[in-house]
């Protein structure tokens, strides 16, 4: 009823798109495509600083191991981003160095995880950048296989295998594959016309009036004590 | 029965009082009071370093709605600090790049919030600090009015406006304006009373004997084996 | 039918083993010793970057009492490694820059707090990392006595005193004195191992190759789509 | 500057007006006023079934000190609830069967604490119920003085002494002496409003049709598919 | 780009096939379905005892917004479930008697809920079960439309219109509805089974003889003392 | 350097003792023993009302594999407790009706678990009562042996092989083998004073005045208003 695949063929959006993604980090693509995609408040940036945007190749195993890893490394190309949910919580280092070297050798810009990571330090040596529920040092076993790019739910959101995972110091984002040049128009607008309203406001003109909100606010019965 | 307002006129503490409280930091400040006015541990700063000290701008406003933002803003002087408290529990992204442009302009300081914040890059990139209990980039709504200036709860401790914040790496502390000269006082006599300590200490005494605690550690029966 | 005590003599293990163990950092040492010894994973260090290892000096007391702080230190040798556990939890900042200070001069170069800590950007300048499990500025009271190098629990682990607490980005890891020396010879051994992994797969080589896990894999069930 | 006091004359709702608060129940009460003045949601009811509402007798005590009970009972009258909160976050069993008794025996009729709780099962056969954030064993001292009857802060709401407390399985919530009556009436014509939809909705008509929603959905954009 | 959708019609599995998925337990069918579909331990029914299986009606709605409830509960039949997930968490009181009494006369047996109920005592007299992630009386708005039986996420589960919710003191199991009656087969084989051993552990016989343990602890090393 | 054991002979406490602990209660055998003992507040019975204690089998596994407990159930005698830790956090069902029905046969009178259980309902009417960490229906593995009664930690408590564990509504408290005698001595003596107390606070005698705590509240500086 049940079996344990990897689906080796799946497309991809362009490059070019999701390095436009990237640029338009995690709150105005979130924004842009109608306040949808974003993971779980406790995904959070190993290190800070680092932004980017890939590929997913989704990575379903068992709580404790990671074997799948392994196997998903080798499905991914340049720009691909490993994303790993256990099918029961667990907080456990599912990843360290080892595996950041093999993956940064592939072309793995980076690792989404519902779970646990180790080898910070090193991992941040290395510009390999990490967003995951816990930092754990705990040790993975390799006894139960996964799935990898199937479809599954990381961080309460669906993720299908090629999605645009977008990814900065706000959380993670995923974008539809087949949505994302939408979303990128969408995305590259709304920088466009926040620009406009950013100069506003660093002249010190409010949002009250940029917004035209003071009429609405007597209406709703805001009152000036 | 109810009614959302926005007080406009309320007083502030001397700016050379709330630099000194600044100076002092949170630790201090909080011992100076009688260890009262801290906010809750969950209240983080979204990057490290920053020490801030400013008068309440108190901002209720209902759960995902960051319409009083706006609001309060306009009632910032220099030198304030916005605090948000949403009326029910709520880790949206209450506040971003746009909405700290603005308050920068209007010579806000910093954000103490009870929910979520987002554009944490561009906040860091900008100065401006904020204390948080989430990171968070989903976006809010503006469709609820609430209140600027009222007195409310944030984080469990009660803030009014024009009462002092002081806020660093260790937390966020509030002080009563009409306190505020005393606690100054009694803080800097704090950091008097601890240089000296402190000296003692970084040439090896111990406080066992600085404190003169030998005795009564034997009265309360510990032994020594 | 139950005493505070001070225990003064305990041994220690060698120096050169816990430089050793510090080099080998939390998740290696880990690994080492059959994935025991792991602290739990709110343990995180109060800033990045600090690496350390050291005998503990295990330190009993009442929740929201340091006073067991003082008595400690006085225990400490150079190159120890302050354990503090309250008897029931307490996010209370048990230790700041003054305690630390004290400590330092005495040559102690951490403190492992399953509790809070405050001073935290003094602690920083100071050199002094702290992993805990709150950060919270809320002041103690020097009233209940405690114990000074008895046996006790830590964030879920058992620590003797004497015992090797390894500390890094990845979280905190004890090692039995007594079993100090036969875990460094096992995590060298590690590493000399891993370092030719590494270069492998630097090199593009995969762990389905290395680790020969193909045929395992196809026997587990694991089918190619 | 600050002084520790007992508060002893303070004025009540009348008992009639805090009945009917009782019978309209937290969440018709909470709708009433407003939407205002429900505790957090972690304030559980240590048994089911128990329907209550009195006026507040506000205690505020140092963490893991239960001294103040013993203060504000004998501030107490026939009617009255204890409301509890720490001056910092404490899980200890403030509360047992020892002062429940002597809180009964006054005429308290019910417990909302901030912290921990303990003699459940007592607490139970006893009728005597108590809405707490934790169930723990762990024994308080009696060091630190605080206050009884002052304004203060109670998961989230602030609390003055007299304010109506209404609890039961839905949680807690405080209504102002002074809008007692006022909220009551309110409260009880929801009630009314609701029978009648209650009456509708067992017949099987949809909230759809007794709302009037069908309209509005549509020119919000909603689709049937 | 994006659509807010009611989809009317989907496919339902046999009811004496949910009967007999109720009869199992969620503990069988999630094992007896190769240990996956269990919804996030957070889910807890909100009084004990209820044991119910049905077909689910997916409801996505916004944070604090129950509008799409009274969309859903017309689309519902005879012994469905709802199963409402909010696109950002939220312990707001989404539903309470009204809507119960509503759901209940058109058949519904139950709620699942990845936020907040209220009216909790009236719900339980009134034989209506609900698992959910919080009991809060906090009153939502009617102001953002949602979807009705698509796709969803939902305590961790993809959770598709039709699929079966099997639900009880242990949590809440969701069985795709292709895959209804296998899993029924199985799970009822498991019983079968399991039942054989109930009788034989009930006899004193040990589960190391009946599953014939004793050779493989003893090759994995585990030694007796 | 560690091995995998079972320790088949170790003392217990006498039965009466027990049974006398029993009787007295978490909360009074905290105190009589100075307060030490209680594992941690998120222990708690999966339903109202069990009251006992026993002998601990304590029982060290794997995370998510509870092939241990078949190996301590034969370790187990009449009026034993099993006590089990997972060596790495884990809300798996460790533990279900299965093994009740094993363990009950053998005499084992309930369960410690700081992990998961399943089978609640069944649990309940078999009156083979548990105190965990958490509730779920996640399915186990037996793939790695782990020890039985070694001394181990659970729930923030270490504990040997024979301590009694004490366990009621209130959680679970740990008592020392050889101190259990003294404790319950300790114990009923506080019991009978405290049924002195009762009497006098049932008749509304002040706890401010049988403890004579008026002088002393005010020495302490407490006013009254």
């Amino acid at each position: 009823m049940y079996e344990n695949i990897v689906v080796q063929n799946f497309n991809r959006a362009d490059q070019e798109v999701i390095d436009g993604l990237a640029k338009c980090g995690v709150a105005t693509v979130h924004e842009a495509q109608g306040r949808r995609g974003l993971l779980a408040d406790y995904m959070r940036p190993i290190y800070e600083g680092a932004s980017i945007a890939g590929s997913a190749i989704t990575i379903s195993g068992a709580a404790g191991d990671n074997w799948m890893m392994h196997v998903a490394i080798e499905q991914a190309q340049k720009g691909d981003i490993l994303v790993f949910a256990p099918t029961s919580p667990s907080n456990f280092g599912f990843f360290g160095d080892l595996l950041a070297t093999s993956a940064q050798s592939r072309g793995v810009v980076g690792l989404i995880i519902e779970g646990g990571v180790r080898d910070i330090r090193d991992l941040k040596k290395m510009n390999f950048p990490v967003w995951s529920k816990h930092i754990f040092a705990q040790g993975t076993i390799k006894e139960t296989i996964g799935s990898v790019n199937i479809t599954m739910v990381c961080a309460t959101e669906i993720i299908n295998a090629g999605d645009v995972i977008v990814a900065d110091d706000d959380g993670v984002c995923v974008v539809r594959r087949e949505e994302a040049n939408a979303v990128l128009q969408e995305a590259q607008a709304r920088v466009a016309r926040e620009e406009k309203k950013r100069l506003l406001m660093s002249k010190g003109e409010l949002g009250l009036d940029i917004y035209n909100m003071r009429q609405r606010l007597k209406e709703k019965g805001l009152k000036y004590v």
